[in-house]
């Protein structure tokens, strides 16, 4: 059992929790808490670590004898839990990789572009309600935060495993792929003259959604295929980035289960 | 200018950040931020508070000396503020008092009733997106989350000066009472057999959304007319309470633009 916090094993649990750069460069990122220990992939699964008091009242112990676990003390376990009230289990998962040419794969897909979306919650719940909408992927400029953040994965409850999604490098460079792969784009966008219901999202549909404060950059907004708007009553002058983006996507399924 | 921490206005203020029960008693709630300040119903502003350095550069000079403002000491001001980077002005204002019978004054209402609403920015988010999608109340049950929370406040964007909103000591009762007046009510469910989309909003209507956590009570989904079910794909279990209202409350504005 660790039970010092300066084990040099626990020091990198804690970076690994704080640094995007450390994760990219091990390639793994961290999950917390039974329902994410749960749901893992078995081949992604790379080191699974439990406090002492989980391991004593824990309903999952075959799971647990099965991938193996080492056992934390909890103030310990305090220390590498990137939360305030921790579940008591924790693992290094393997990062995924997915390339544009799977995510194009499918038949008529819906996917979500997303431009330098900031807040941690905001993704993880864009990634939730994506899956739960059924999107075919999630794609990301690279200035878009870190999807590995500890906060990000808290709010996808899981997505995070099912759902395909790509940073790019070149966000106007992957539209016009997208475009030439015959899928429509539309921009979600003040200058929309069509509501968002009036478009067909029948075929293959990509909606991009700006960053919080100042949605699409005029630049990337141009390259779309269409403007649609979401009507706004009242003073509201926007909503919330993961709002909009659900919205959008269950008008798409609306339309694709009639 | 107040530039002393213990100064007992000071305080005061800190507390009514930190304590409902306190803004009950004084009837007031704050609110920060030059947005906030602009857009607040003049009757209803009580007191402005500054710090030093936003007044040296502020573009809202003009609408100060209208109001009148005191100024207070840049630390004060963090102390005073429940953000980590304060814009520097602060607002108390009265609270709203809405009642059920002005709420139910329209023809063909739309309402969210919600049910142990907890998160402040879920709440915060549903005041916002509920006066985009036009809805004509908020009706809380009294275990909601405290409206008045600055994390909620900030949430709204604006929209708590202009959401009209009600706290039900007796929720039972209160959706009885819409039933009464011929409003349907329907229960974001599991159980439900019909699709959200497929149900009739353009009527009166009134949607039941349930704590985060555990969804609504079985007793409360029991009272509602009907259960609905947002489709969810993959192994998706839930979708976040905002999210779920937003996509309800947009599906209603879709059918009463047709």
């Amino acid at each position: 059992m660790i039970t010092a916090a300066s084990n040099s094993r626990v020091k990198r649990l804690v970076q690994l929790n704080q640094k995007a750069k450390l994760r990219r460069t091990e390639d793994v990122f961290l999950v917390e808490g039974v329902k994410m220990f749960l749901e893992a992939p078995p081949e992604k699964l790379k080191e699974v670590y439990v406090s002492e008091s989980f391991l004593e009242h824990c309903s999952c112990r075959e799971q647990l004898e099965k991938t193996g676990y080492e056992v934390v003390s909890d103030a310990v376990f305090d220390k590498i839990s990137d939360t305030c009230t921790p579940q008591g289990i924790l693992c290094v998962m393997e990062q995924f990789h997915y390339n544009m040419k799977e995510l194009l794969q499918k038949k008529a897909p819906l996917f979500l572009v997303l431009e330098n979306i900031q807040d941690p919650g905001n993704l993880g719940t864009m990634l939730r309600t994506g899956e739960g909408a059924g999107v075919d992927g999630v794609i990301m400029s690279r200035d878009t935060v870190d999807i590995y953040n500890p906060k990000v994965i808290r709010a996808t409850m899981g997505s995070i495993y099912r759902v395909p999604f790509f940073y790019t490098q070149n966000l106007a460079q992957t539209i016009r792929e997208l475009d030439a792969a015959g899928i429509n784009t539309y921009a979600a966008h003040l200058k929309g003259k069509q509501w968002h219901t009036q478009a067909d999202y029948t075929k293959g549909t990509a909606f991009l959604i700006g960053n919080e404060g100042n949605g699409l950059k005029e630049e990337t907004a141009e390259l779309a295929n269409s403007y649609i708007r979401i009507p706004m009553e009242g003073k509201v002058e926007s909503l919330n980035a993961a709002i909009a983006a659900a919205i959008l996507m269950y008008e798409a399924g609306r339309q694709r289960r009639l």
